[in-house]
């Protein structure tokens, strides 16, 4: 089996084949992070469109919806990208609409894959587990910020992989690897350098850093499956 | 002073302002790392060329000439990417013209930057001590092979990063540093799984590959100067 990295949407391009393989969908801070806890709190499924307008078509629709640009709630939506916001009560047995800066996008070009995985490290087992289960090559499709590679993602990418043994490994794969394995320790503070960790800390929202840097606290993974986001 | 690192040709565009910037071009297997070591063993320039025809040109004038594609040496050469070719008895006060598969065209990319400086384990302290003398933001740009990434020259750009403190740093730096942190006890040994050490080592020439390991070794730095590359 093969381990691909992509460590930003401007290097998916390079991937072959993709149809036959497994691509992990990352986007930690904070797009897969509150997908995972959005169907982990009881929606039946996440719809996620990458037009701020297509969102606000669900939204008229009486659908409930959730987006960011830049890191802000768009005006009007029920929700941000902040996995707190999605609780139980509101989310249960729900379809949520839900469109980011970067996460929503890699999803769309992932839809021609074999199965669209969605990686956060709040059910990194799961989705480890997961892919093991479905016996493809993978892809660890990091969403970046703008295009631009971000450290959280990468180190993610490394999470998953440092999880297999035998694998073919390319080289973003071992570059995320070996990154992961110096930050493991303390991911938290790993990231306090980050751009994407000082953005979100001018906006105070720490909390849903930490929260997104928990590990194997949910025991569910979401697939793609006719545009919509459903447990696996 | 900010440090950006650029993993991959394909990544380039993402830099702004570069002619205030320094470069420092990486490619570790080989090019920058037999590029210093024909400085260091007495040639009075290298001139770097992207085309097989513009090095072929030269060839005709009676310049010596090295160059590969898909690290093979190019029929008709002088020499291939070895660093163990170009002998001092050999190079010494000569002007050699290289032409690689991948650094020759990073230099070329760069050349309106601020300064081009070449890097490599080989002269890692006096690449830093240089950049610090130029006191201007640093790109670390890495080659890679065919525009992917690869780990060699990501592990170089961490190990630069690695020499400063208190600079502002974008994201791709900080997962470089921190993979040079896990592998920097023993890069040949990290290095054993990347492509570009397998694609070699099927050459036969990892004793290359162990030459450009080794940090320190010297202490000249080559510059890019109206289009060749000369000693700083």
């Amino acid at each position: 089996m093969k381990i691909e990295t992509v460590l930003s949407p401007t290097l998916f391009h390079q991937i072959e084949n993709i149809e036959n393989k497994v691509v992990v969908v990352i986007d930690i801070l904070r797009a897969t992070s509150t997908i995972t806890t959005i169907l982990h709190n009881g929606a039946s499924a996440v719809i996620p469109v990458k037009e701020e307008q297509t969102a606000k078509d669900y939204k008229v629709q009486g659908f409930l919806v959730g987006g960011e640009r830049e890191g802000q709630t768009i005006e009007g939506f029920d929700f941000g990208n902040s996995p707190f916001q999605y609780k139980p009560e509101i989310v249960k047995d729900k379809e949520i609409v839900l469109t980011t800066t970067n996460g929503t996008k890699c999803i769309e070009m992932s839809n021609n894959a074999y199965q669209v995985v969605i990686g956060s490290f709040l059910n990194l087992d799961t989705v480890v587990e997961h892919t093991i289960y479905l016996n493809k090559d993978i892809v660890l499709f990091c969403a970046g910020w703008k295009d631009k590679v971000n450290l959280e993602d990468s180190l993610f990418a490394g999470a998953v992989a440092c999880s297999f043994t035998g694998e073919e490994l390319d080289d973003s794969t071992l570059l995320c690897m070996d990154a992961y394995r110096a930050a493991q320790d303390d991911l938290f503070k790993a990231l306090q350098n980050s751009s994407h960790f000082q953005r979100l800390a001018r906006k105070g929202v720490t909390k849903d850093i930490a929260y997104c840097c928990e590990t194997n606290v949910i025991d569910s993974v979401g697939i793609l499956k006719d545009g919509k986001i459903i447990l696996a």
